[in-house]
C-alpha cells in the first residue's frame, strides 16, 4: 500500500462548499416521514400544517353562571332587576360547556341575585356574546397551525391535537454509520496494554449525530483491512444516508480509508487547511457522503463539526447550531504557522468588563483541553498569529451568563484547584472556577494585565523565608490582598519501595529527572535548593525535560520514564508513589482588592472555609487548611 | 361537592418559595443511578469523576518516524551527518506507537537520509523528549475528568472512555405522572362532539417534562369521580416522584383535585396572583410534590413553567432553564388588574434598531397566543398596566438572531401571510415573517410609530376608487413605498346552499351578522357599501359583533351562529361556505423606504414573486398575482 504522505491543503470553506454542492449533485436530499403528533416533539415540521378542527369547536362559556339571550336582558338595571325564569330565559353553565341558540351570552355566577322563590335576577343587561369563547376563537379549522420547517416545542403539541391533527409529516432523521477502525484499537472494556488505544471515537460521533438529528449507528472496530473496509463501506452507503469512517491513531489507516473511497466512488476532498484535523476525506459513494476523519479526538471532533454537522444538516431541515460570538481580548501570543486555519481552545471569563481568552493545549491529541474549553478562536489561515492583548472573536461552547460567574484563576498548579471547581457549582448553581496553568510567576503577570482575577501562587522570598506576601508587595502598584490557600508539603516524587534510595537533593544527580516548567513554584524551590547544595544544573539529568503539573511529573516516574521529580504529596498518593518530604510551603491566591466584593470571588472564600472543602483535603491528604480563606491586605511598604 | 369559589391569591415568588421550602422539609432530594459512560448524553453528573487510565497509557511517538536515544545523536550536523544502525541505534515507529527505554526521542521522516546502503543519517541531534507524546499528556490517571452538576457532551464521552470510564453517577430523572382529568375531555383519537373537549394537555406536559429532564407517565384520563382521583394520587405518589393533576376546564373538576389532596396530604398553596393560570394547587402527598394545574392550556402551561419546572429542578441537579431577557418598546397599551401578574405572549422584531414586542391575545384559550409567540412580558401584580412606548423586559422563546431576521408586519389580515410566513424560512433558512392583525388603518399608525417594517393594507379611497397608495401620500412624511401584494375578492359568505337567499348587502338587515372590528379594511368597506345603501348599522343584527380575522368570521358562519358575514374568497374556500361576490379589490404592503434595502424585505419581496407562491396562491383560489412583488416608489403630492 503506498502512503499519501501529502495531502491537498484546501481551504476549509472552499473545501466545504466543494463538498455539499458535490452532494447536491448527486440527488442528496432530505425525505419525510409520519410522525404521531404526540411523539413528534423536537422533530421539524416537513410543510405547513393547518387544523381540522376549530376550537372551542363550538360556542362555549368562557365563565361559570347562566346562558341568557341578549336581547331579552335588555333594560335590566339595579332599579329595575330582570327576573329570568329557569328553562325558557336561561340555562346554567360551566366555563368550557357549549352555548346553544338562542342563548348568545354568558351572566357570570357572581352577578346573579338568588330570589327567594328559587328565580333568579340580573341587574344588568348582557351584551351579546360576552363571557363566550366563540367557536374558533383559538384556532379556526382550516388555519395553518405550524409552518414548514418549524421544530416542535410543547405547546405545539397540544395545539396540534386540540386541532385535530394526529399525524404529521417530518424531516425523517439522516441515518449514519460510523466504523471505527485500526488494528490498535480496543474496546473500552477491554483492558488495555502498551500500544493500545482505547476507542472513545465512535462514541463521541454517536452522541454529536444524536445532537445534529441524526439517528446513529456504531458498527464494531475495523482491523486494517483493505478488502474488509471496501466491503463494509459499501455496504453501508446502501442502507444509511451517510458513512463516518473513523480512521485509528495510525498513519496508514487513513491511506486504506482513501483507496478504499477512491475505488468505490469520488474522494471530492483529501486534506484540508485546518489544525487540528488537517487529513479530512470527503467524498461521495453512490450518491451517499461518506467521510473520513483523522484518528486524534480534537482533530475528529473539528472534522465533524466543520464538516459532517454541514452534511447532516441538508437531512435535518436545520442549519447547523451555531454558538454565540463574542469579543475576546487574548491573554497570551498564539504563533501560527501560514499553512493552516487553526483552532485554538480557550477558556473564557470576564475580567473588568473584558473578556479574557486564555490558549489551552494545542495539540490534536489534548481532548481534556476541549473539555475545559470555553470556547475557542480561530486563528486565520495565511495569518503568522495574534499577540497578546489583540481582540479575537470567541465562538462560545458555555452561555455568556455562566461566564460572567465564573473566577478566573491563572497561575501555580495545585489538586485543589479542580476540588473548588468541583465544589463552586454544587454550592453556587452557575458559579464555575476556571483555572489555566502557567505557573506562579505567570500567574502574576496575568493579574498585571487585568487578565485574571486571582493567581494562584507559592513564592518563597529566599531573604525572608516568608511566601507570596513580598511579591505582591513588589510587583504591584494598586490595592493587592491575599487569599490564604493551604500549606502542603512539597517533596520528591519515587518509584514504590524507592529503588534507587533517593533520600535528598543530593541524590538526584544519579538518576533520571523530571522538571516542572520554568516560572513553576516548584521549579523555583528546586533551582533555590540546587543552588543550596551547589548543584548544577547540567548535573541533573533531565533538568530540561519540563511537564506543567504535579499530576503529569507523578506519572512520569510512574511510568518508569524518569526516577524522581518534586510535587506535592497528594499527586504522589494519588499515583502510589513514595515521596521524600522536603519542606511545607503556602499554596495562596493574590487577587487586587477590587475584585474582593464580586460575589463569585466571595463564594470561592466561603468555599475555601467550608467544611466540606476541608474533609476532601483530608482525603487527598498532605494539606493543613487552619487559614483557609483568610483574607490578608497587603500594607504598602 | 362545595365549590371553592374563593382561592386565595398568593403572589408567585412567595408561592415558589413556601412550596419548595415545604418540599425540602419534606425531605424531597435527589438521587442517583449509575449509567454507561456512552449512554450519559446530557445526563448530569452526580459526584466528580476521576480518571482511572492515563492517556496516552504510554510514551508515544507524535510522529511517523523513527525512536532514538537523543544523548546520542550529539553533534549531528550537515556537515558530520550521523550514521543510524538499525535496531541497536533507533527502531521505525508510526504515530501513536510506544516509545520504549532506552529511546526517549523521535525524529521525523521528512529529517531521515536514507543511504545507498540501507542505513540511515541524521543532520540534526534530536532534543530529549522531542516528538513524543508522554504518558498522561491528555489525562493523567487520578486526575479529575468532569466536576459534579456538569451536563455530558459528545466529547465528555470520548475522554471518560478514554480515561478508563465505563459507568459514571449521575442523577436520577425525577418520574413524573400525569393525570389529565374531567368528564367533558376526550382522548385526541375520539370523534368530538358538540360539548367535548379534546384532551391535549398531558401530551404537551409530557414533552415539558422531557425538556426539564424528567421522565413522564401519562395516564387515561379521569372522569370526575372524587374516590377514583383519592385512588390515583395516592397509587402514584408511592410510585413516582411528582404528580401532576390536570383538571379538565370544568370549574368542578379543580374543586375534587383540592379536597382530594386536603385529604391525602397538606396544600401548601392553592391559587396564585397568576394570570392567566390563578387556580394552581401546590400540594404534599406523602413526602412528594403533587401539582394541581388549571385545564386551560395557556394556564396550564404557564402554570408548569412557574411551578413543576422548578420543583423538577430539585431533583435533576440542573437549575430551571433561563430564557434569555431583552428590553422591547411595547407597541400598544396593556391594561391590568391590580390583583395579578400577568403573562402577556408578545410577537418582538427589530425595527431601527429598537426591539418592538406586540402583545397577541391574552386569553387563557389562547393557545395560538403561545405558538405565535417570540416571548412574554410580564405585568408586575400592583400595576395598573403599561403604556404603548414604555420599554418592558421581554423573556425571548426564540433567539435573538433569528428576530433580527424577521419581517415585523402589522396590519390587515390575510391568508396569504400564513403562506408568506411558510415560504420564508423554507426559501430564506432562518428568516421570518411575523404578523399581526389589527386591521388596516391601525398599521399605518404602527408603521408611523417606527413599531413594523411593513403594515399589509387594504383601504379604499372613496373619491378616485384606488387603493392604498392616497392613505400612504396623506399620511406619512418620509418616503414611502408600496410592495404589491395580491387582487382579491371581497364578499359575503354564506351557508353551503345560501338558504336564506342572501344576494347583497341590502339582504343582510334580515339575518344575523357577524362583522370585522373596527379599523380594519373589510369593516371600512362594508361601512362604504351600507352608506352607498343608505342602511343604518343599527339596521344589522350583529354589527356590533367582531371577530379579527377572516376565517374567524367564516367560522361563525359555518357553525351556524350567524348566517353572514363579510369576507374573502379564500377563507370562504377553506370553510366549505358560499360566496356572493362584492368586488375585487387590492391588498398590499405599505413600507418605509429606508427598510426597502434590509436582506429579510429582499427576500420578502422575491417570495411575493416566486412561482412556488403564485402555484399555492391558486391552490387556494380567488387572488391574482399579476403584480405580485413589484414596489411603488410613493411620489409627494
Amino acid at each position: 500500500m503506498e502512503r499519501n504522505l501529502y495531502l491537498k491543503n484546501t481551504p476549509v470553506d472552499e473545501a466545504r462548499e466543494m463538498y455539499l454542492a458535490a452532494l447536491q449533485r448527486s440527488g442528496v436530499a432530505p425525505t419525510s416521514e409520519c410522525v404521531a403528533a404526540e411523539q413528534s416533539l423536537h422533530r421539524i415540521t416537513w410543510q405547513a400544517v393547518y387544523a381540522k378542527y376549530s376550537s372551542p369547536l363550538f360556542n362555549a362559556a368562557a365563565m361559570d353562571g347562566i346562558a341568557v339571550r341578549a336581547a331579552m336582558t335588555k333594560g335590566a338595571s339595579e332599579t329595575q332587576p330582570l327576573i329570568l325564569r329557569p328553562g325558557q330565559d336561561y340555562c346554567v353553565v360551566d366555563t368550557g360547556d357549549p352555548v346553544r341558540p338562542p342563548f348568545d351570552a354568558v351572566i357570570m355566577a357572581e352577578d346573579l341575585i338568588q330570589q327567594d322563590d328559587g328565580t333568579l335576577a340580573i341587574t344588568a343587561a348582557a351584551a351579546p356574546w360576552q363571557h363566550m369563547r366563540p367557536i374558533g376563537e383559538d384556532i379556526v379549522a382550516g388555519e395553518m397551525l405550524l409552518p414548514s420547517c418549524h421544530a416542535i416545542r410543547p405547546i405545539d403539541i397540544g395545539v396540534l391535537l386540540s386541532g385535530g391533527i394526529l399525524q404529521l409529516e417530518v424531516y425523517r432523521r439522516p441515518r449514519v454509520a460510523i466504523f471505527p477502525t485500526g488494528s490498535e484499537i480496543i474496546e473500552p472494556t477491554e483492558t488495555p496494554h502498551e500500544g493500545d488505544i482505547i476507542e472513545s471515537n465512535s462514541r463521541m460521533f454517536e452522541a454529536m449525530v444524536c445532537e445534529c438529528g441524526g439517528e446513529p449507528t456504531r458498527f464494531a472496530p475495523l482491523p486494517d483491512d483493505f478488502q474488509l473496509l471496501k466491503q463494509k463501506v459499501s455496504e453501508a452507503v446502501a442502507q444509511f444516508d451517510c458513512v463516518i469512517v473513523n480512521a485509528g491513531s495510525s498513519a496508514g489507516t487513513e491511506d486504506y480509508t482513501v483507496h478504499v473511497l477512491r475505488e468505490l466512488g469520488e474522494v471530492v476532498v483529501h486534506g484540508v487547511a485546518i489544525k487540528p484535523g488537517k487529513p479530512v476525506i470527503l467524498a461521495v459513494v453512490q450518491g451517499k457522503p461518506v467521510i473520513g476523519l483523522p484518528g486524534y479526538p480534537v482533530s475528529a471532533y473539528i472534522g465533524f463539526e466543520n464538516f459532517v454537522a454541514p452534511v447532516l444538516s441538508l437531512f435535518t431541515g436545520e442549519p447547523p447550531r451555531q454558538n454565540r460570538m463574542v469579543e475576546a481580548v487574548l491573554s497570551k501570543r498564539l504563533v501560527s504557522s501560514l499553512k493552516h486555519r487553526e483552532y485554538v481552545r480557550v477558556k473564557v471569563g470576564r475580567v473588568n468588563d473584558r473578556i479574557v481568552a486564555a490558549p489551552l493545549a494545542r495539540g490534536a491529541g489534548a481532548a481534556m483541553s476541549l473539555v475545559r474549553a470555553d470556547g475557542f478562536c480561530v486563528i486565520p489561515q495565511h495569518s503568522e498569529g495574534i499577540e497578546a492583548g489583540e481582540t479575537v472573536d470567541v465562538e462560545l461552547y458555555r452561555n455568556l451568563d455562566e461566564i460572567d460567574r465564573t473566577v478566573v484563576a491563572i497561575g501555580s498548579h495545585d489538586l485543589i484547584l479542580d476540588l473548588i471547581a468541583d465544589l463552586m457549582p454544587n454550592r453556587y448553581p452557575g458559579e464555575h472556577l476556571s483555572s489555566t496553568h502557567v505557573g506562579s510567576m505567570a500567574g502574576l503577570m496575568a493579574l498585571q494585565r487585568g487578565e485574571a482575577h486571582i493567581a494562584p501562587t507559592h513564592l518563597l522570598d529566599e531573604e525572608t523565608g516568608e511566601y507570596n506576601l513580598s511579591y505582591l508587595r513588589r510587583l504591584f502598584q494598586e490595592p493587592m490582598a491575599l487569599i490564604k490557600g493551604v500549606g502542603r508539603i512539597q517533596g520528591l516524587m519515587v518509584k514504590k519501595g524507592n529503588p534507587l534510595q533517593i533520600c535528598g537533593i543530593e541524590d538526584l544527580v544519579r538518576c533520571r529527572y523530571v522538571n516542572r516548567q520554568r516560572g513553576a513554584g516548584t521549579r523555583v524551590l528546586f533551582d533555590h535548593l540546587l543552588k543550596q547544595k551547589g548543584i548544577a544544573p547540567e548535573q541533573i539529568d533531565g533538568y530540561e525535560r519540563e511537564a506543567t503539573t504535579h499530576m503529569a511529573v507523578a506519572a512520569a516516574v510512574q511510568s518508569d520514564s524518569a526516577d524522581a521529580g518534586m510535587g506535592v504529596l497528594s499527586a504522589a498518593r494519588a499515583m502510589g508513589l513514595d515521596f521524600i518530604a522536603i519542606g511545607p510551603e503556602e499554596y495562596d491566591f493574590a487577587i487586587p482588592g477590587a475584585f474582593l466584593d464580586l460575589p463569585h470571588i466571595q463564594h470561592f472564600i466561603a468555599v475555601l472555609r467550608s467544611e466540606e472543602f476541608h474533609r476532601r483535603l483530608d482525603e487527598l491528604g498532605g494539606y493543613s487548611y487552619t487559614r483557609s480563606g483568610e483574607v490578608i491586605p497587603i500594607s504598602r511598604e
